[in-house]
């Protein structure tokens, strides 16, 4: 793919003349753009330019906006609503034209299974170097330059850039934001992804001035990789918040049928977004409400929330649902009761959430929030439940006198119910800066992810640096496909994984001198390339005691297979004993090289314990894993025993992790089992599919 | 409690003359009262009455309402918003006078520890028959009856009816009720419950014909075991929404501190909820969201769900949800695809979610649902993510049309998105009966919770039946504290728990006879009443081989503990295979004796399972508990192991369930572990304390 440096962007996004492509007829998609355009005061010029040659001259001209013919061309950006079989030809035209970049609304392409159709645009354009969003789409915005290219509800101007693969999901958003008074800084719709898609966006809106949060809506990825290392970069230093639909069977038949492309599992998912510091977010209104706080509040650097509330209830409520969300709602320490004590009435609650009653004032509420963010609190809700009989707006006055008179600020959110009683008071909170929320509930899930924010934007950085400076290069498998497990084994010791004492016996006179070299009771697995499955057709003989038995268990074997590619059979030292866990890489279709790590044997199914992470990572991440088990407290040393080999078990992943990356021939590896001892592990069994 | 026949609360809500007490000052409580019934167009009379002698005639004489000297006398419901030294003088004058009501809004008893003036209230009313309801709350109204004796936003008609313990919660609700046009039968904010509390309003409510859905905001109860037999006789006919706050840590501070009492467990109330057939909800906005689908739907038969969309992302997004909340939104069968595809364009998605796309149209709509309504699916969700290009008052059209053509009527819910371009298409699907939900996501929440309450209502049923006719007389229990071993063992097996085989040795010279009818290995425990933690002491001595050492370890017992009140020691057939499991009995300060079963051993903490009933229950709760662990994979015979006998273990529920009821005096009983056999189970330790 051929990328231009992302600052070209600017013409797509701030263009100085717009060309529309499609039919002026009321109610056609070319009309809707006009007077998008030109209700949203476009303040360039707009070509009209309808193919079936109806007249573009219907549209007033707008004042101080130039005559048609008086436009610059060529235009900066094409609008193309015509008809599917007509969109290559415009963009041909477009191309000859010069144009740099083109939206195309029209569908009927690969959503529908037509495909050829599509790659034949992203072709076209390809040799003009024009570049392209759509086709499938419902447009873009740039709110800061009053620039509305969509058929969606106008965006109010503001602070973050939402990106979406659905069209009528970001209308829906638009929509929801309207009537909640939160504004974007750019709306871009990039449907079926034929060229500009949500990497490339990314790398856009970083640098992009006029936005500081990033919001996605997404149903698929192209390449996760390069996705993922896009957004290690950009959350950094910008949050990035991710919808992902598809979560569910129904969910994921609908997202694929609806993209066309197979979307990735969910569980692989979530660890991208943990290692890759971005903050998932299960829909619309939590979206919304999470751009509104991080767009308007300072970073939250701890997790300790206070509740100031002017009633009991609604109070409990959000303190149950923060703590249900990892904050703390930590009782009042009691020099700050003291000082809280000093001023509000004795009626009033002190210990957390502090409930001023429905007596609290403008007062009250200032002098409350300002000890209680001047102390060691990280973050405050303030909740006033109104009654039509209470001066909300002097309330809403009280917490802005405290919010502006912070010398260090911290986050302060509003929770003002409900309704028109509270209308004015939420407007002047709005105005001050400070975000109002539904329900204190709400409040406190913002709280939470801005928390979770704070903890891996930082763990993020190390995620990227691993993730681009530090990926090996790949290299060949030693071996073809099938691979015996002599050759596996003798591979992965190399590599530092550790098995227990073994001997590879071909011959019967090799006994002897093996079993003096090991420990009784030993285990004997067949060599073969023909048995998949040793066990299943009696290939794994257990628990041998002395020479006689190996000598007989192999004689056997050598029999019986014979006629399956007997190549000999390994001689292991038998290992019982320790945790079980079970390890392994997979390749995933759209991450490339996972690494998962569970509890083995009957834990396995019945915990349903793994965690997975996209390779490569290091140390900290891998902590981060086993931290992530139900069976961490067990490595810990569970009720008094003593600890098990933690660090040998996350060093066990890192390997496991650059193997994977190194050998990208490795479709798929299982240790299973691992035995976990206090000091160090021991693999059971391995299985490498290539 | 004098406990009058529910119906003569009749006078409460629907009073002829209302008599308010407290100052008519502008801005105080009886002023807004006063304002509340006149601007509620009050149909009765009110007299304003200050203790000051402020004139109560600066109010206006309202039109069709008798003056003031004309009122029938003495009035049906007195509200008392006097300051609080007042109050009770007031309900003597109004006991005096025959008043049967009176709502106190006055504060400044319990909830700030004055529960001794609290108490002098109570006193006092009942010496003249008088019902109060509060102090501490913020009134109650009746829309039906155009009763608003409340602080609060003057509710919307509808049919729920909302019992609060906090006046803030209710005027929260009722504000966001009004945003969203959702409507109240009654609201009832009973505060401190010093009289009239949750239990009686059930029962009444139970019978209110204006009533369908009945939701409660509670942080305590006063009689648990009363409560969930209210519950669970209402919520047979209606369902009852219950929000309980103060379920974590820094909530329940804040909820006992608020109304001074002790708020039980949450996993305890958790229980009482399911076994009593009420839904729990965990905040105001998803309250909402169910009384709208409540009280405008027919009730959901079953979980398979359809999803109507003209836009793909909305529809993925409401289908994860549901299938995260445990619907079922099955791919269309080949039958309905034909179906749809005789009049949808080819370019729709038929699999379910449908995808009509932004092309639907109301005819679109309308054949759409009438065909999946008509098929297998329980319930559709039909979603319109409008443009503002859009004309969603015609979809609305459409979908009011499929839903009034349904002969044998499914639920069917609705979703605009959003802001101004759908206000006239809400507006009229929800006059024609159709609920309309913010975003697909908590239209799936509504549709599984009422599928919930399908379920749950017929279990309801039995549930009551057990608590009601089936609860068994108390008994005494047998001995007195501290009970022994051999008593224990006694008394448990006569009751049907089996325990191993076993001895009471009291003298060495029993041995040889109790060896003889014993399997080795045994065991043997100290018996003393001095000794409780019989392990730690060196009191428990295992894997006895011979009665050498069966001899040997008695005499040791006697010689170390014969200062510490030995009594002798008993004998047990050491039991070690099986699956071990928890069970016991525990005392709850609010809903009485409950009944625990986890998983034992190192499965215990690790996985955390465990399950809770209040007591009495039936094998069919036992099942049901059963059914709620983890372990029950392990019950069922897990990957490939034979299954346990989990009869066993359910008819050993019910005996401890009906063992906590008939032995009151027991407040604390542990079987640890239980060994789980294929046939049968062993009691392998018990510990009670009584």
């Amino acid at each position: 793919m051929a990328s231009p440096s992302s600052s070209t962007f600017d013409r797509l996004f701030k263009p100085k003349t717009i060309a529309v492509f499609g039919s002026v007829k009321q109610n056609k998609i070319g009309h809707q753009l006009v007077t998008q355009l030109t209700d949203g005061k476009f303040p360039g010029s707009i070509l009209a330019v309808n193919p079936k040659g109806e007249s573009p001259e219907s549209f007033p001209a707008i004042p101080g906006v130039p005559r048609l013919s008086q436009a610059p061309f060529p235009p900066d950006l094409a609008l193309i609503a015509v008809p599917a079989q007509f969109v290559d030809s415009v963009i041909r035209s477009c191309g000859e034209a010069g144009v740099p970049f083109a939206v195309v609304f029209t569908s009927g392409f690969s959503e529908i299974g037509n495909r050829d159709e599509e790659d034949r645009l992203k072709e076209t354009a390809d040799i003009y170097g024009l570049r392209l969003i759509g086709p499938n789409c419902a447009g873009i915005m740039d709110t800061h330059a009053g620039m509305y290219a969509s058929i969606e509800v106008r965006a109010l101007p503001g602070k973050t850039a939402f990106v979406t693969q659905s069209g009528a999901v970001g209308g829906a958003v638009l929509a929801l934001a309207e009537i909640r008074g939160i504004g974007f800084s750019k709306f871009i719709s990039y449907g079926n992804r034929v060229d500009i898609g949500e990497v490339e966006l990314l790398e856009y809106l970083e640098s992009d001035p006029d936005t500081e949060v990033i919001a996605l809506y997404l149903e698929s990825l192209q390449n996760g990789r390069e996705f993922m290392r896009a957004v290690s970069r950009v959350s950094r230093s910008k949050p990035v918040l991710i919808i992902k639909a598809g979560r569910s069977v129904s969910g994921l038949r609908a997202a694929s049928s609806h993209t066309g492309s197979l979307a990735g599992s969910d569980e692989i998912f979530a660890a991208m977004i943990r290692q890759s510091g971005a903050l998932r977010i299960p829909g619309m209104e939590e979206m919304l409400d999470l751009c509104d706080g991080l767009t308007s509040l300072p970073r939250l650097k701890g997790d300790r929330v206070v509740v100031v509330t002017n009633s009991g209830g609604p109070g409990i409520l959000t303190s149950d649902r923060a703590e249900e969300l990892g904050l703390k709602v930590k009782e009042s320490p009691p020099h700050l009761r003291e000082e809280l004590k000093a001023f509000l009435p004795n009626h009033c609650a002190f210990a957390n959430p502090i409930d001023l009653t429905v007596e609290g004032t403008q007062e009250g509420y200032r002098r409350t929030l300002q000890v209680v963010l001047g102390s060691e609190y990280d973050a405050a809700i303030a909740i006033n439940v109104a009654t039509p009989f209470l001066d909300s707006a002097a309330l809403a006055e009280g917490i802005l006198e405290a919010a502006s008179s912070q010398k260090q600020p911290k986050p302060l959110a509003a929770v003002f119910m409900a309704g028109e009683i509270v209308e004015d008071g939420i407007e002047r909170l709005q105005k001050g800066g400070i975000p109002v929320f539904p329900t204190g509930e709400r409040a406190a899930f913002v709280l939470s992810k801005m928390y979770e924010y704070t903890l891996r934007s930082a763990s993020a950085e190390s995620a990227l640096e691993q993730a681009a400076g530090g990926e090996p290069a790949p290299l060949p498998f030693p071996n073809e496909a099938p691979i015996l497990e002599p050759e596996a084994l003798s591979f992965l010791e190399e590599q530092g994984f550790p098995f227990p004492e073994h001997r590879y016996i071909t011959d019967a006179e090799q006994i002897p001198e093996a079993v003096r070299n090991l420990r009784f009771p030993l285990v004997l697995k067949v060599v073969s390339a023909q048995i998949l499955h040793k066990s299943d057709v009696g290939g794994v003989l257990l628990k041998l005691e002395d020479e006689g038995q190996v000598q007989h268990a192999f004689a056997d074997m050598a029999r019986r297979f014979g006629r399956q590619g007997f190549q000999g059979a390994m001689l292991y030292r038998q290992v019982m004993e320790g945790l079980e866990i079970i390890a392994g890489i997979k390749q995933d279709p759209t991450f490339g090289p996972v690494v998962l790590v569970g509890a083995g044997g009957v834990l396995t199914e019945l915990v349903q314990d793994s965690a997975v992470r996209i390779a490569p990572f290091g140390t900290g991440e891998a902590e981060d894993m086993l931290s992530e088990l139900k069976t961490n407290r067990i490595l810990a040393g569970y009720r008094g025993s003593t600890a098990l080999d933690r660090g040998a078990l996350a060093d066990l992943l890192v390997r496991l992790s650059d193997l994977a990356v190194r050998h990208p021939a490795i479709r798929e590896l299982d240790f299973n089992p691992i035995f976990l001892h206090q000091r160090g592990l021991l693999i059971g069994d391995v299985r490498i599919i290539l």
